[in-house]
């Protein structure tokens, strides 16, 4: 259930307070030049380092690679990429390990895997999972080197400016959502398929496999409900099938035409905020106050640009792949 | 391209104006009695029939199965059901073929298919496909007697009274778009996998299959990211998990944890408008006046709600299999 | 658990005495050529009808298109083709409904499918579904028309003289089982993956879908348990790959060679022989003596050979379309 | 393409002179008990090390645990295990890299991965991959307790005392291969489909992903094609379903029928012979004469027993799993 894709395949495991988190990544085209340099911008960009708001856990999140890459390149076979855990707190959850957090997993994954999951710092269900995200993208995103995918927050705690959004939230010492807006240039017409496999589905479908997302859009998206239709038409004006607006986000009918992809994607606020809650304790069946210890982010939006566009470049490269637009080998 | 599930699969096929729509439904437990009359509510209900702003064309859409059912009951066995085409009047389409009909598939598709897709009334892209979706949900929804999926209308052309809208779209002699809240209850806790299968990523991929849809949100959705995490959080009351509040819409971490599984779903208005709009003649290559003929709906977001219902129950029934929650054989 | 393929994928349906058999094929090139004459070849070999031994059934097995073809080509969307059952004779069946009838399918039906599955003449497991293998076939073998599949039938009953062993049938009036030996000419170089994509995994994983196959082997085969390393060893003699000796049989590593593709398969004789027989009804919980009315083959494999050359296609169409070397659109 | 399964899946990575190879074992229950002493006897048993005819390459072949346990107990999560490669040669391989090995993949790899796959000990396509099928089948096993699988050498160098056939591959300083014959004993009746996932195609399908495996035969095989079907067919005695004879090896219409499964599989002498061979060194384009170095076995079919139990656990597992004959959490 951990595996996503058809011809480029990408399977990822690990523990945020496990021995490690990783990927492996099958399907990728033989030649393709893979140094662990080209893995650091973006993994930086996940951290969130240099802005207000992200969690002081810091990890080397160094790349390891562990197969699929002979010489400096891809070899065709299933790349393995580990990141090791260095910088593990667990006793902060082992405290409360019978208080599902609000809003978190804890209640159901109890539930579903018996309490048998590691339940150490959200264990397998931790955000720290998306580094195999963000290292299988980069790999999705050389494969495509005329596409540029580029995702940027637009909103912070509904406000457009994202220092004020910030703000709002440190004021509060609580936690905030964002919204970010993604845009892909460069594509093909015709990926994606009618119905099941249409390109908003393949989109939505991995999107929401990102912690703490509640929403999609793609083009005008909920406000095009509000419109006419021949307001909301986009009108072929050339022979490239250039249209005159793009409500529909570059995609029509399941399959993109030619015209910038746009999409928006909703965060909410992390369910780990600073402030005292209650919830019930499992084990005494009371209802308890408590804070969540832990290292946590005020507003997990900010790490999620370099995220969306990474799941983004799996689903393009995928397509990409069926329909014969990226060889198999790479010379 | 044009299946869906793991367990529980569904495979669509057929066009508008070719000799049937069907759907082969596999992984269907042996032993589920199954009739004819158990499709014709979920039918009648897609064709909107009651409601101003449908489309005049009316086939009878009576389900014709050609295998699975035997003595009245499912054998386990792929499940065939056709819907003849009947009342098809291609030559409206015919006269229009080289003109790309604004936001529609027709551009992309003629790239994509080379020119050799069926072009009349959409083709397999036509929402006549959609029939498929209906029956496979009626089977779902009889494997889950204990689970109650709603879905309305909440919103016409930014009215949520549906009257008005409607009369926004008569007036206007345009099409309009609209909002569907789906509800499900009884659903047990543990459905859906952190991540790549979050229940959110299965059902918002199965969503986007449906034609029109633009959009969906879980829970509060694209407005939790205006509020703070203790606002959005909610707390656990009782050993059942229910929650004080319900911002997650029932799903945390990809998990259904037992309380009222919520989403929204956009539909634009309708590409096929009665109005007169331009596009480019890819045979002149030049612009053109022309209007649609054929007919079409006012709002297709009247006929939505039982298509989502359906597809969310082919999720949830998929789900409910692999968490071994519906037997294989039904005694 | 009716579908096959990653590419260009399968889905059979259909039972014996039902309304229909009949197969979907997904993911075939559009633009391709095909018409009903296409499969009257293939379907006539299937029937086995100019040969001794094969049942008197006989229907006309006609191909119904009932969609995915258009103006005589594939449009790239499904293509769905049924075969109606013209000539069923259930009450032969309806008599010995609690008898099991020996190394069939039977008893072990009745227990995983409760007794809701079809038992007349062997419902969804009747060799009848093979039909929908045959007509993909011949789309697949269309889709590769430099490529050269042909299967024979090279011993009946242990005799390499195909009369000799059908008259060894004749004479017992039993039934008798036989060899048929495929091979591939034109194959370029590449088509599977190491392990579990083997081209040896996915032609026996297809060819074992053939009712009555128990067992197959690829070039030397079994014989090659025999052998040293280097009687064995294929020397290569040529920049084109081309050895010395085939007893690899065209694939190394699970990976074709460009050398001729070659492998037999196994099949027993028939479970339903003219002959008395003894079983347990599962009703009277009584051994009984019977015997098999209904229309059956002599020998099935005489049969045979198209459907282990349209399966073949089958599996060598979607190797060939993941490595690029069929078009999406046949222009 | 490195995937197998559909609840249980398992990928395997990682190359014979890399950092490692490893499995990613998907979908195992929570809960099942797991350590790292549970998989020495299969791991020593997959090295042969007491039998003369085995490599002199000795990993210490430790699983490492990186992901998917907690507590000593699957957590329901994927399931990480790494072998590290400590006894590395790779000189002996850089010598030989433009003369492709006969009957080796080294050629055929060439020109799929266009130079790019790790030639080093056959990298990617090295046995040692079935390491991750050993780890992977210890666990598939022990999550099956009341399902005994036993895979027995039954021929070498076609004979039937294995130290005579051994002694034939030492005389002759030259590879041999063998058969080997696997008995499952336990089974409830019901695994596998018809057609596409009957059991045969299932198992055959991840059999052939050995490497060196020539064919397979279930029951009485290709003798079975010399046999009366009076003969070959399996009367049931008693309402176990229990049969007198057992010619169809536990398998009909691709189902299990509660008796003993039995299957044949035949091994190839090893590609890599001691003795001097003749090849076309692919940068000179000339006939070579050369030896293989490296180390190697002179019967792999040794070390087989163990790799047909484990890929077969694998496949019954996922069939049991399906079945709803193995819960998803263990408690």
């Amino acid at each position: 259930m951990n595996s996503f894709g058809k011809i480029l395949r990408v399977h990822i495991f690990g523990e945020s307070h496990g021995s490690c988190v990783g990927v492996v990544i099958d399907g990728v085209s033989a030649g393709l030049p893979i140094s662990e340099e080209d893995f650091l911008i973006d993994l930086e960009r996940r951290k969130g380092n240099h802005q207000k708001g992200t969690t002081p856990r810091k990890e080397k999140d160094f790349p390891i690679f562990k197969s699929g890459i002979f010489n400096g390149k891809a070899t065709g076979f299933p790349i393995t990429i580990l990141f090791e855990n260095e910088n593990v707190r667990s006793e902060d959850y082992e405290k409360q390990k019978n208080i599902p957090r609000p809003s978190h997993v804890d209640w159901a994954a109890h539930q579903k895997f018996g309490g048998f999951e590691d339940y150490r710092g959200s264990g397998h269900f931790s955000a720290r999972l998306t580094l195999g995200f963000v290292a299988a993208g980069v790999i999705a995103k050389k494969m495509m080197p005329n596409i540029k995918i580029e995702a940027n927050i637009i909103s912070i705690a509904g406000e457009n400016d994202i220092e004020k959004g910030l703000q709002k939230a440190i004021e509060a010492k609580d936690t905030v959502g964002g919204i970010i807006e993604c845009k892909v240039n460069g594509l093909p017409v015709g990926l994606g398929e009618p119905y099941f496999d249409s390109l908003e589905s393949l989109l939505a479908h991995i999107i929401f496999a990102i912690p703490a997302v509640r929403g999609i859009e793609f083009g005008t998206g909920f406000k095009a409900t509000t419109m006419f239709g021949t307001e909301h038409n986009d009108a072929i004006e050339n022979m490239q099938g250039k249209t005159k607006t793009n409500h529909a986000g570059g995609i029509v009918g399941g399959i993109s035409n030619g015209n910038e992809l746009i999409f928006r994607v909703a965060f909410k606020p992390a369910s780990s905020t600073p402030k005292e809650q209650i919830s019930l304790n499992w084990e005494t069946q009371k209802l308890e106050k408590f804070s969540i210890k832990g290292r946590h982010d005020l507003c997990v939006a900010l790490r999620a640009p370099v995220i969306i566009e990474a799941v983004t470049a799996l689903v393009l490269a995928d397509c990409m792949l069926l329909e014969q637009k990226i060889p198999r080998v790479i010379k």
